[in-house]
Formats: C-alpha cells, structure tokens, sequence
C-alpha cells in the first residue's frame, strides 16, 4: 500500500498526520509502529489519523497513537494544533472553529488570525481522588520529600496528573535527578508529570517538564497548562500567561476555578512524503 | 528552495539521501542540521550527497554529514550501500560495480544479483602506531584491565580504531558498563570503539558494539569488519563469516593480511519526501 504523509511538529512534539478522510485507511499496529521508528520507518513522537466524523455535530474526528508501540492515547495539544493547520492547509476545511471528536470527547480548537492555533484544555481539578494523589484536600502549595529536601508543590489533573513546583533558576533545576523521584513518590498511586517552573513576571515562565514514562521532554502541553494554573492558584501569575520551554513558546490562560484552560500555540508542517507500507 | 529527499537505511543506519546530480545542491551547515533533526526537520544520523565526480574514472562522488551537528564525515559501510541502492532506482547508473570518490578516496561498491551490496572496506591495520593504541607489537590477544577484570582484546583498525573481545553469550555481555570503560582507557589515545563478539561457529557470529562517541548502534560496519578480522587472526573463524547484529545481518570476507575487508549487506529505501528549507 502506497501512504501519502505529512510530517508536522508542535513545539517539537512530532507528528505523522494521515488523510483519512480523502483515502479510506485501515492501519494494523505493526503498521503504526512501523512509521513511528525513527530509524526503520518514518519516525515520529505519535501518529495522528484524520478521518470523517461519527458524532452528527463534528466537523471531523482523529484519533492518535504511539509512534513507539502503535498504541492509541488520549487527546494532545500539540496534536490538536497540527490537526487544524493540516485540515485547513490540505483545504479540508475553511471553518476556523473546527468541532472534532477525539478519543475524549468533542472540542473545538480555533485558527487565529495570526497562524496560531487555541485548544481548550478543559478544566483543571483539584481533588485529590480525581487526579489521582493521596492526600485530605486539594494541595496548592503542598509540601513532599523528594531525594532528603522538602519541596513545596502543587497538585493538579489537566487530564493526567501534574505536580508542579516553583524553581529559582529553570535551567539548572534538578529536573533529571529530582523528575524521576517525584513521578515515582508513593503520594501518586498513577505516577505524575514533575513540573519545574521559573516565574519572569506575572505574565511569563519558564518551564521544564519531566514527563510520566517519557522522561524530560521538549514541550508539554498539560504540563505548561498546569504549571500556569498553579502559579495563580498561589497567586504568582496574571491570567494569562507565555510560557516559555524547550521547544518553544506557548500562552495559556485561565480564567479560575470551574473554568477551561486555553492553550495557544504554533503548529509547522516540515515535509510531504510517500511510503510503501 | 523545495528539496527532494529519498529516506534509507543499512541496517537501521538511516540516511537521508540527496541527488545532487539531476539539480545543483548547496547546503549550508545549518541547513544540513535542520535536515538531520529528528523533531523539527525529516532526522536522519547522517546525510548522504550524491554528485557528479571531479576525478575522471569516477563515475560519481559522494559526500557524508552528521545529521546532529551537519559536520562532514568520513566513509562509511553502510552509507555507500545505500548510495548503490539509491543510484540504481533513481536511474543515475546501470553499471553494477560503481567507482565513486569519497572523502577517503575511489571506492568501487558493487550490487550483488540478490539486491545486496559488497563494499571493499579497506585492509585491517594492526601496527599501533596506525590504530593509535600504546603497545611495542601488534595486539591479537593482548590483555587489558577493565573494571577489574582483564580481558583479552585485538586491536584493529578499519580506518577507526577498534578493540574486540570474544564473549560466551552477547546478549548479557556488560556492554555498558564495559564499553565506556575500553572506549577511554588510557592504552587509547584517539579512544577506540569497543565489540563483544559471540563465536556460533567458525563461520558466523553475533556482535555488539560501543561506538565511539555514540554509545551501542545499531549496526556498525567497521566494527563487523574488525570482528571478523580478529576472530580470523586468532584462529576462530574462516575467510567468510555472517555477522548478526541487532540490526540485521552482514557478511564480512577477509583472505588474511594485506589483503582488502569486503562487506555485503542490504540497503532499504523507506519513503520519498519533499521539504521546504
């Protein structure tokens, strides 16, 4: 079978997307992580498969797996950026507001006029049950033992679970020794994502991220989302916020408890290519 | 400017290839990164450039670059049967036996009537002062101490230094623990890329190897090279010897001193592509 691809990235966050609404596509998980390998196959973080809508209120539906081991995962946010950019450069669509179904539900990321792209993130939660975390109540700025030093964190879902501290200095941050602790400290029965924030000014960040499984990656896109809402949940940080990573440039804003978290960011087609599966 | 590409492997060594004979082609360093980034640009180790010759028995000339740094590198095994493989199916040449000038001088790989290729790798050199290892004499079976342990080593160079040592069972050799440590003991003044060889019988074997500089690969070619001369000087395999490494398989020949390496393996075409830079 003769596969026409796009490579895309969100912050470094690679993609392969697929048309799979022009082309009908039955991808077998061999196949999947075939085009996941970064040295056999076409290489990519995930694989995100475009296709027409079961849902009679979406614009369009995708679904997102593995590159690694062709799995499928939940919604991404650098995945629903490139989702827009690829729909509406491949003229799939000239909406702005695209309604698409994911394996989470409906949401409706935008195109901005400047090229970027707005997801919502959904709400943030708190208690602890939901994230999940062991603890009384909700842990704003909550004090654990992480390699003999008591750090203060906070604790919060975007999806999946996040602890996120205030660091002085991002880059020298012990974010190889200390990550791994703390996604492994017995508090989060699920693991956790090790936030590692430096506050610029009420409106800017700098953060790093030590991802649950994945170790530290270039951007995450729940993990900019949490760190912002726990800088206001302590009081540190405006509603809106740029969040500065690795990869890249993301805002995120919120507007408080109950409410979404908006995330807006760039997505980059870098090639077209072909390959025979 | 819009580039061609074409994606390939030898042996999960993954190249982007890049015809530079049908158009003209000038990269800066820069350009050459991008294109070697496995997340912002297509990823590849290393970038493979296909032009016309300047020396007049050449048939044509290539060039070879880091994809991590865009630096120039020397030959290699599985970059030039990858170049064969890429010359044939583009239509640049029917010729089977190839003269083409590298950054080491005219080599002449050659497609085999099964699609594989047999590169001349060059003769073995065993003179310290060539490799560059600190001893008075050659070193076939010539004891160093690592970790506390001595092992017996030759020492080889296929143009990049090499010490190789025969293990009992390759697959729970301490090749992590050991490599590191031949890699950068002192009797090497350039370091030297580490094999743990496993003897099946006097005509195949299994083989891991520490690269200098790069960890475990793959597949590395001089190392399957330096491999099999060893087990030959020593006494434990014949002139032609299959060689398993983790990423496939080769067959390395060698009839004694003086006498070229030869290497035959496979080159795969991945996928097609077009970017942007």
């Amino acid at each position: 079978m003769k596969l026409r691809f796009t490579k895309m990235h969100g912050l470094g966050n690679d993609f392969v997307v697929l048309d799979g609404v022009s082309q009908s596509l039955r991808l077998s998980t061999e196949q999947l992580r075939q085009i996941g390998d970064r040295h056999f196959g076409i290489g990519c973080d995930q694989i995100l498969l475009v296709e027409n809508p079961h849902h009679p209120d979406a614009d369009f539906r995708y679904r997102i797996f593995n590159g690694a081991d062709g799995g499928e995962v939940e919604q991404c946010g650098n995945g629903s950026r490139c989702f827009v950019r690829f729909v509406h450069d491949k003229g799939l669509t000239r909406k702005r507001a695209i309604r698409v179904e994911t394996a989470k539900g409906l949401i409706t990321p935008q195109l901005e006029d400047n090229g970027l792209i707005t997801v919502d993130m959904g709400a943030p939660r708190f208690a602890p049950a939901e994230i999940p975390f062991v603890a009384e109540a909700e842990a704003i700025s909550h004090p654990i033992v992480v390699n003999g030093r008591t750090l203060a964190i906070t604790v919060v879902s975007m999806g999946n679970p996040h602890a996120v501290q205030v660091v002085e200095d991002v880059e020298n941050a012990p974010v190889a020794t200390d990550g791994p602790a703390i996604e492994a400290h017995p508090l989060f029965p699920q693991k956790v994502n090790a936030g590692f924030m430096q506050i610029l000014s009420r409106g800017e960040i700098r953060l790093r991220v030590f991802e649950r499984s994945a170790g530290e990656t270039l951007a995450c896109g729940t993990g900019a989302c949490a760190a912002v809402v726990a800088g206001i949940r302590r009081g540190l940080l405006d509603a809106s916020v740029l969040v500065h990573t690795r990869g890249g440039d993301l805002r995120v804003s919120w507007a408080g408890p109950g409410q979404p978290v908006l995330m807006t960011g760039p997505a980059v087609t870098v090639f077209e290519g072909e390959i025979e599966l």
